[in-house]
Order: C-alpha cells, then structure tokens, then sequence
C-alpha cells in the first residue's frame, strides 16, 4: 500500500473533484454539495455547530441553510490518495469576518457513480 | 465497493483497534497513540487548539503534553469500514468539567504492520 500513496493520477482525480466541491461551497451550488457526500445512511457530517448522520440528515441541514455561498480563503490543502480508491483532504481556511482557523477534513470513496465524501468534520480553532 | 462496507471481520478487526486507542488515550499510554499513528510525514492531525503535520510533528506534540490521561466518556461512536483495507472512526464524547461537546474524526489505514490513523480531526462543539 505504501507505495501506492499518491498515484499521480489518482491524486489528480480527486484533487479535482475537491476542487468542484470547494467551488460548489463557495458559491452555495447545494445540489453539487449533495451529490459529492455520499448516498448512505453511514454517511456523516460533523460541523462547527451541528453534527448529521446519513445523508438525508446532511442533506436537510443544507436545505435549511441561507441561501448564500460561504466566502473563505483556503490557507494549507493536503490531499492524500491511498490506492486507487480512498483519499483525505485536508484544509485550512479563513472566513471572512472571523479570526479563527477554520479546519476542514474529508474522508473520500471511489464508488462506481464517482469519487465521494463518507465523512466530514468542520471546526473552528478552540 | 457497496456491497464491502462493514464486512464483519474487517469491522471486528477496526473496533478492536480503535478501542486500542481509546483505552491508550485515556490513560496516557503515548507509546501506544504514537504507533497507532501513520509514521509518515503524510499523517496530520487538528487538534482542538493546535495542528501538526507529519508524525515527527504529532509525537513531538503528545511528548510535550503533561503526563496525564484525558477522561472522557464516548457518547456516540461510529466506526465503518470499506472494503478491507480503509475505515473512519468517529466519536462524539464529552470531557469531565468541559460542557461542550467533543468529536473525534480519524481515517484509518491498513498496512502491512497493522490498522493506523492517516488523518484525525478533534473539536469542541462551538
């Protein structure tokens, strides 16, 4: 396994498909954010103030959300791919407005329909 | 890739392991939390009040730290695996004399030496 850390093609699959999420968060494209957290029950997301579990759940909270993009600045992004189906990503941001680090990590999947988030856990620097 | 989630040994393998870690966490066995991490500059961790990246970094940080265990209690815990080699653990639990909510986020990896955490991210609830 450790040699197949980082296959460049792999690592520029799902940095790409980070960088579609990162622009759908941004600019509050809520089906975009939807469909790359995967369709599942196991599913979760643990955020500044809320925790989700399964999509559903995940996907209510983001219907409930003002309808507006979230401005940030990412400041340090680490992607790791492992293998050929399985990947981190990992960043620091800043907010607009707020003096905190904000940190955000992502679990990804490979799954047949497309490479997609099993877990999320957003955070504000205590 | 579906059909491999949570397959009973894997899932089996991975608690136990996690619990591994819980029991070392608790009781500042920093031996056992420094090995159950990747040793790799790969690995990071955010922390509640601090990030480090790469595993000299995390070790250096958990060297630093008073020699005391950290009491907590898992109120919610969910550990998934897919397929036989990558698995996320997740927890929500509380500390004594803390009133906020903590989670615990950690993807874990199986190598040839055994399960370990690639990525983990700590916070409080704000």
């Amino acid at each position: 396994m450790t040699q197949e850390i980082n296959l460049p093609d792999v690592l520029a699959e799902l940095t790409e498909v980070f960088a579609q999420y990162e622009e759908a968060l941004v600019n509050n494209k809520v089906e975009v954010l939807d469909a790359l957290f995967w369709n599942s029950p196991h599913t979760l997301r643990y955020g500044v103030a809320e925790v989700q579990y399964g999509h559903a759940a995940i996907q209510a909270y983001r219907a409930a959300q003002p309808a507006q993009g979230q401005p940030r600045t990412l400041t340090r992004t680490v992607i790791t791919t492992y293998g050929r189906e399985y990947g981190t990503a990992n960043v620091e941001f800043q907010r607009e407005g707020e003096s905190r680090i904000g940190r955000q990590s992502q679990t990804w999947l490979r799954l047949p329909e497309g490479w997609r988030v099993v877990a999320a856990h957003v955070s504000l620097m205590g």
